[in-house]
Order: structure tokens, then C-alpha cells, then sequence
């Protein structure tokens, strides 16, 4: 088989839709859908200040190399959640990236700020849990605090299939509501957004490879086998048969999604009287499961 | 071991809910489940004239099993599909079945009604959309014609699982709308109930098995590997891990079904103008592909 493109070496066989390409014309694919998805879903505006959540992981990855190429404005920001070994690492390999890429990094150390990383806050909810809260906490107030008006993350194809998938067989439809490419800015919060929606695991990590990004594939060492990781494996294996299932999937879902909008109701939001994020109690589950006293300063100096 | 209630000899330990039972426990089990099942949907009152559609396998000969067990009064239809060699074994099966059971049962010969079996019939549809048209034409066409006023069919936890799965992937919301343990009687055409809904493929070939019912599995030669069996496989893997997966997830179905209904139109049905049966079109779906000329007559003599 030959480059569908340039009759060149194959670097990869893409599956749906099906074709063959060599490095350079994949990249060139690779690049237009994300382009194509932005534009779809009216991601990004060439003024907006974006800011991008990365973890050392493959997507955060590209998602940056990408949006970087296209000339967007961006920063990344970086976690370290103080859990030991793996934290350190994953810190590592988000400087070799960002170094690389040529963007600025801010890192936030969770346990610096508030004494405590994830193992040692205390919790009844799953690490998992509270780990998500965290990181979508800081992520917003960071962006708040620093006047990014859109939120960037990684989230591809396989995630968004899998997440869904994972709502309809327990029939959580508050969230079947809610989910989709872009979450539009609401109150102090800003709009997030997810460039590689449209594009799956596969295909990022090729890109990943071919552009020559260093990636942190290591498990949390808190991570349970998630469900949603079986039902990944799942519809890989029924896109072995049927390539385009979990496009199809999605994209069908999102024309549907307006089914599951009627059944929620609009929360209005509150303050949380620590911090003055928004929060759904007096204060936000963040500064609740931290004992916060007061709020943390995310302004960066200088 | 031991049988959770008798302390006897284990025959079958169930996952969901999770107990160990004796073949006599088993039994009753099973059978309060159906019985449950049918007053929980109020799907068959004593009086009703009930005809149950079986093939040869094993969820038709259970349900008649046990329904005849439960005193409901109970005649069986069997379609002789014109298979070759398939349709004769299942037909011999049959044979044996109700005459184990001690229940009348009724044979249509569809090449000698209409001069076509399925082998013969010229469509551009797949053959397994051909069949079940032909099957759910000639079963009510037989209940309107002898007054039978409740069609039984023996479709189980697993086949509702896996439907419902595979119209979530597809989203097909017209099927997602319909779909469920009942379909109320509209117009000519009688109710259809399936008190198997809430039981698993495991618990009625083991209950089959403990009753001493023969039953036939083989697969129709014109059978392609349905995806809905793949979903199947899917969920049972799911369920190893997590029991109740499959049950909760039809359940949670039922609850959630109004969401679709509301996007369903309530098609006027029309009168086939060849045998006067529903019709969503002038000829209905039966008599054109047949090409039918007049109506079969399906009126049992004597």
C-alpha cells in the first residue's frame, strides 16, 4: 500500500475514514481536523488567551504542539498532584514537552498551596473524585485568576465515546445532558473546549510519535480499572468490525443530546463565600474538601 | 456451596441477585420471576386467550412451560419457515416440545400458504428483516383470525439488552421510543408480551435443562453474525465483573424511555387493502413482499 496522497512510504492506515498515509501527509491530515473541529464548533477565536491543561499525558501533548502550530495564543498549566514517584515524572516530561513545543508552563503544586496533595486529603469519595474536583478547580481559577478566557483539554474521540457509553448503560442523563465538545462560559467560569473531539487514541499517538513529542504513559498508581477503560476496549473491538463506530456514536449522540436537555433543571449557581468561584452550595466542593480558610491566589508574578 | 435455602445440593448459582440454589429452588425461583414479571406489567389476565410464537428454542418452549404451569390458557404457533433442513429439525422439535408440555399447538406451512418460503422470496432487504416481517405478520394475522387476544413471545433479558444497546449506538430513537416488556393492543392486532423480560439467557437454558425440555440451538443458515450478538458477548463480559449490569441497565431504559417517546409521531395506521390487516402503507409490508393477491386465510378448522 502506498500514501493515498503522494504514493509515498505508508506511515499509518487510518480506519475510518479509511485510508492510507505517509508522515508527512498524515500530519498535514492530522493538523486539518483539528483545524476543521475548532472551526465545527466554534472553539477558539484567533484573540482569544488560551490556556491549556496538560499532565505529561499524549493529548495535552498535541493538543498543544497543535494549536501552537496554528498560531493560537497559549499557555499551558501543569499540576503536580504530590502523588510521590509518578508526579515527579509526569512534571518532567511536561517541561521536556513545553520546552520543546516553545510555550510557557505554569505549574501549580497542589500540596505546596494547600499542604495537601491528593494521598493526603481526607475524603469518603473515590481518589478518582476528588482528584477530577481538584483539577477542574485549579484549572478555572487559575484561567480566572489570570484572565484566560478558554480552557483547553485533551479529551479525544475514544474518551467522549467511552464517557458517554459509560452514562447511557447507567442512565445518568444530568450528565448526557451536559456533555459535549465545548462547555460555554457561564458566570466567572470560562468557555472549555476540546480540539481532538473528533479524533481518536490511535491517531494521537501516531501524531505524537511522528512530530517526535515525548509522552508520560505511566498509571496513577491510585487508578482503579475504570469502566470506562472496558468499555474503551469494547468499542475498539467493535471498530475492528465496523470502523466509524465510535464516530458515529458520538456525533449521533450529539444530535440527540437535546433529548436529555429537557429533563435538567438550571442550577443557578452561588459564590462559594471562601474562594468566590461559583459552587452549587455556600461553599465550593474544592475549598470544602481542602478545609480551606481562605482563598488560594492563583495570580501569577511577574 | 449449599442451596441458599434448603442447605441442598447446588445446581446453579445466579450472580444477580447473587444465591446458590438446588434444582427445586431453582425452579420456583424461576418461576415466581415470571410470574412477578407478568403482574408487574400487567401483561396476561386469566381470561385471555393467549398465543405464544415458538421455534423450536429455548426461550418459546420455556415460556410455555411455565405459563401452562401457571394455569393460563395457552396455545402455541409455529411458523414452518421453508428452511430446508433448518426448518425441519426445528419443526420436529416443536413437535416434541408441546406434546411434552401437553399444549396444543398450531403449524403454518409458509410455502404451502403462499407458495414462497423465505428461501424463495425475492427482496432487496436482507433475508433476517424479510423473516421477521413474515414472522410478526403471520402470528398476528393467526391470533385476529382465531381470537386470540395476547401474542406471547419468549424474548429475554439478553435479547432486550442488547437491542436496546445497539439502538443507543445507532441512535435510533424511533425503536428506543417503542420498545419494552409490552405492546398495548392497537387496533386488530393484540397485545404482545414478553414475561421472559427480566430473565437471562443462563437462567432459562439451566431451567430449561431441569425441566427436561429438548430444545433446538442451531443457527439459521441464512444468519449473518448479527451485531446485536456481539453486544451480547459485550454485556456478558461487562457483567462477569459488575452483576446487574444487563438488568439495571433495561430498567433504567424503561424509566428513561418517555425521553424518546416524545420525539415518536403516532402514525395513523391504515388498512391493507389486500388482507385488511394494520398498514402504515396501502399494501402492507407482508402482502407486497409476498405479492399476495388476496388474503391468506389463517382461520383454524374444526
Amino acid at each position: 500500500m502506498k500514501c493515498k496522497i503522494c504514493k509515498g512510504e505508508v506511515y499509518i492506515t487510518i480506519k475510518y475514514p479509511k485510508m492510507a498515509l505517509c508522515k508527512e501527509h498524515f500530519i498535514e491530515y492530522f493538523e486539518k481536523r483539528v483545524k476543521k473541529t475548532i472551526k465545527k464548533y466554534e472553539m477558539i477565536k484567533p484573540e482569544d488567551k488560551v490556556l491549556i491543561a496538560i499532565s505529561g499525558g499524549k493529548d495535552g501533548a498535541v493538543v498543544t504542539y497543535v494549536l501552537k502550530k496554528l498560531g493560537y495564543n497559549v499557555e499551558c498549566l501543569h499540576i503536580n498532584l504530590g502523588i510521590g514517584e509518578f508526579s515527579k515524572k509526569s512534571l518532567e516530561c511536561v517541561k521536556k514537552q513545553t520546552s520543546y513545543i516553545g510555550v510557557r508552563c505554569h505549574i501549580v503544586d497542589l500540596k505546596e498551596l494547600t499542604g495537601k496533595g491528593i494521598p493526603e486529603v481526607k475524603s469518603r469519595k473515590p481518589k478518582c473524585s476528588i482528584c477530577g474536583t481538584a483539577k477542574r478547580y485549579i484549572v478555572s481559577k487559575f484561567a480566572c485568576d489570570n484572565g484566560f478566557n478558554v480552557i483547553v483539554t485533551g479529551h479525544n474521540l475514544d474518551d467522549e465515546a467511552s464517557f458517554i457509553l459509560n452514562n447511557v448503560m447507567n442512565w445518568s442523563t444530568g450528565y448526557l445532558a451536559r456533555q459535549g465538545p465545548i462547555l460555554p462560559q457561564k458566570g466567572k467560569l470560562p468557555k472549555k473546549v476540546k480540539p481532538l473531539y473528533e479524533l481518536t487514541e490511535e491517531e494521537i499517538s501516531s501524531y505524537a510519535e511522528v512530530v517526535g513529542l515525548e509522552v508520560f504513559s505511566e498509571k496513577c498508581p491510585f487508578a482503579k480499572k475504570a469502566i470506562t477503560l472496558e468499555y474503551k476496549e469494547m468499542l475498539n473491538k467493535i471498530e475492528e468490525t465496523r470502523p466509524g463506530t465510535k464516530y458515529r456514536f458520538v456525533i449521533g449522540y450529539l444530535k440527540n443530546r437535546h433529548l436529555f436537555e429537557k429533563e435538567i433543571e438550571d442550577i443557578p449557581l452561588m459564590e462559594c463565600k471562601i474562594c468566590g468561584m461559583p459552587s452549587s452550595g455556600e461553599v465550593c466542593s474544592f475549598c470544602r474538601t481542602w478545609e480551606l480558610k481562605e482563598e488560594i491566589d492563583l495570580k501569577v508574578k511577574g
